[in-house]
């Protein structure tokens, strides 16, 4: 097979660090440190702002086989001139910024941003791959009383949402890349949506877990859907009263989150086939995911990295 | 196989009339004509109302497995209880008020309610089947200059869209059912997108083929895609003014079809396919459709029927 051309939009996120091979860099970042390192990696580095005149951008995207878009949620609108510039420059496959767990249902209220560029996508006849993930491995686990675990810890709230029983796919941050490598060369997945993911478990299996491996007991912070419900009730008119207010943005992407994947349950590999994804076990059942069990070992004996830490 | 038992909404309608075996009908048009022909055929009718309490709607879908909704454009938000009432029932397929031309694309501007619809029953976790139909023939050919088809024609401007040159899917009205009647007894169609039609045509093949069988020379009225689009932003501003103007929103279905499959393509099957749809052609390759040149014969002859009479 020919060596596919990647163009990486957003390559030096979270997300995007894992998955690059051309990464397309706006001038005012060429100089950043992760630029940088993605240069050491031997990535080609372009030049280039969503921003700028469309001709640019397909200038851009000039013998680029597959876009990867990995910008932030507030920038999904800027996805629709790349994906003018990649239908003229006759890309074979664009990746928009997905990698929502829980598929298209959490997709419509944590970026509704998104579901606009989608159709848009498909009103251009632009051949797509649309990929959603599990939650994270690295989000999932809370922290410990003796507060060992804080350096990897984000959410140090650990509630459970209702009775801890809904299961919910999660999945390594590190493994996205390697799904994404396998997905992006695949025929199968044109034109399709793929939910990757690496196991199924409810946040009392991942409380039980983690207890068993450091051998402390957890504090339970039990939130009944109810409270749920309601916290997104006030987040949401709060910003009804200050529509930009970042902060409560980001509590509303999380009460989102919550009530996807702890209430409702659409976080689920049957649901996401139930609304037409392939599955990455099904597609690629010789996959090794890093097993659960082994990341929180590494959490406890301190080997672990913060999601965030660059 | 056990044999289906299939609930109509909306049977009496002229999508509705081609496929029926359980009617649920409102009390207020129990004595309609239409009504008491669906029993003469031996259609089981059971008294029932979109807008009656839920508990009511789950005893009218009582030992229901599939349920079809032929609820007119206006009335698509009250899919919403008959789809909660569905779930509560187990019903084990629900056939959304689709049929539309072009699928998802012209479905977003035709009739944005049916989108709420759908999302709606994939929150659900309802099965459901979604059904696409090509553009009637019965509203695909222009008048005559004699005048001797006028009986039959729907809209007579003889509008060219462009040049005509746009391929479009058409199917006979009276072979939905038989469509409809294969699609929902088909597991490869459950929680799936079908697209079903005829065949394939130009507006330009369509003229030919009529020229051809009248030996008349037909009026090509061509009107460029400009113009339409400029149409279709006058009826936008009438509406605006006057949201309830049910003669401007009739307009407006009618220039957002013509842009969907006259200007843009979408009523395709190529493109459907692209969207995720099934095809007719390719699940069911014995089905021998009626040939739109019998169909045109039939209408010169004075056999056919217009498409809205009772």
């Amino acid at each position: 097979m020919a060596k596919i051309r990647v163009l990486i939009v957003g390559g030096t996120g979270h997300t995007g660090s894992s998955v690059a091979v051309v990464a397309l860099i706006r001038p005012a970042s060429i100089e950043k440190p992760a630029v940088r390192a993605l240069q050491e990696q031997g990535v080609e580095i372009r030049e280039g702002d969503l921003e700028e005149s469309e001709e640019d951008l397909v200038k851009a995207l000039a013998e680029i086989d597959v876009v990867i878009s990995c910008v932030g949620a507030p920038q999904q609108q800027c996805q629709i001139p790349l994906a003018n510039a990649a239908k003229k420059a006759g890309v074979k496959r664009f990746v928009p910024c997905g990698f929502y767990n829980g598929g298209s249902s959490s997709r419509r209220h944590v970026a509704a941003g998104s579901e606009v560029v989608y159709n848009h996508i498909k009103r251009l006849w632009l051949p797509y791959t649309f990929i959603d993930v599990g939650w994270w491995y690295q989000l999932a686990f809370p922290r410990l009383p003796s507060g060992r675990i804080d350096y990897a810890v984000l959410n140090a709230t650990n509630e459970i949402i209702g009775g801890g029983t809904v299961p919910s796919a999660i999945t390594d941050l590190r493994n996205i890349g390697r799904y994404v490598a396998k997905i992006i060369a695949d025929e199968r997945t044109l034109n399709r949506m793929v939910f990757a993911y690496d196991t199924l478990m409810t946040q009392n299996q991942i409380y039980d877990l983690l207890e068993e491996l450091s051998k402390e007991k957890i504090d339970r912070n039990y939130v009944p859907d109810e409270a749920l419900y309601a916290r997104g009730a006030v987040v949401r008119q709060s910003i009804q009263e200050n529509p930009n207010d970042r902060h409560q943005l980001h509590l509303l992407y999380l009460v989102e989150y919550q009530l996807s994947w702890g209430v409702r349950g659409d976080n689920n590999p049957e649901y996401a086939k139930y609304l037409g994804y392939l599955l990455s076990k099904e597609l690629y059942p010789d996959f090794e995911p890093t097993s659960f069990r082994d990341y929180l070992e590494s959490v406890i004996n301190g080997s672990a990295k913060h999601p965030y830490a660059s």
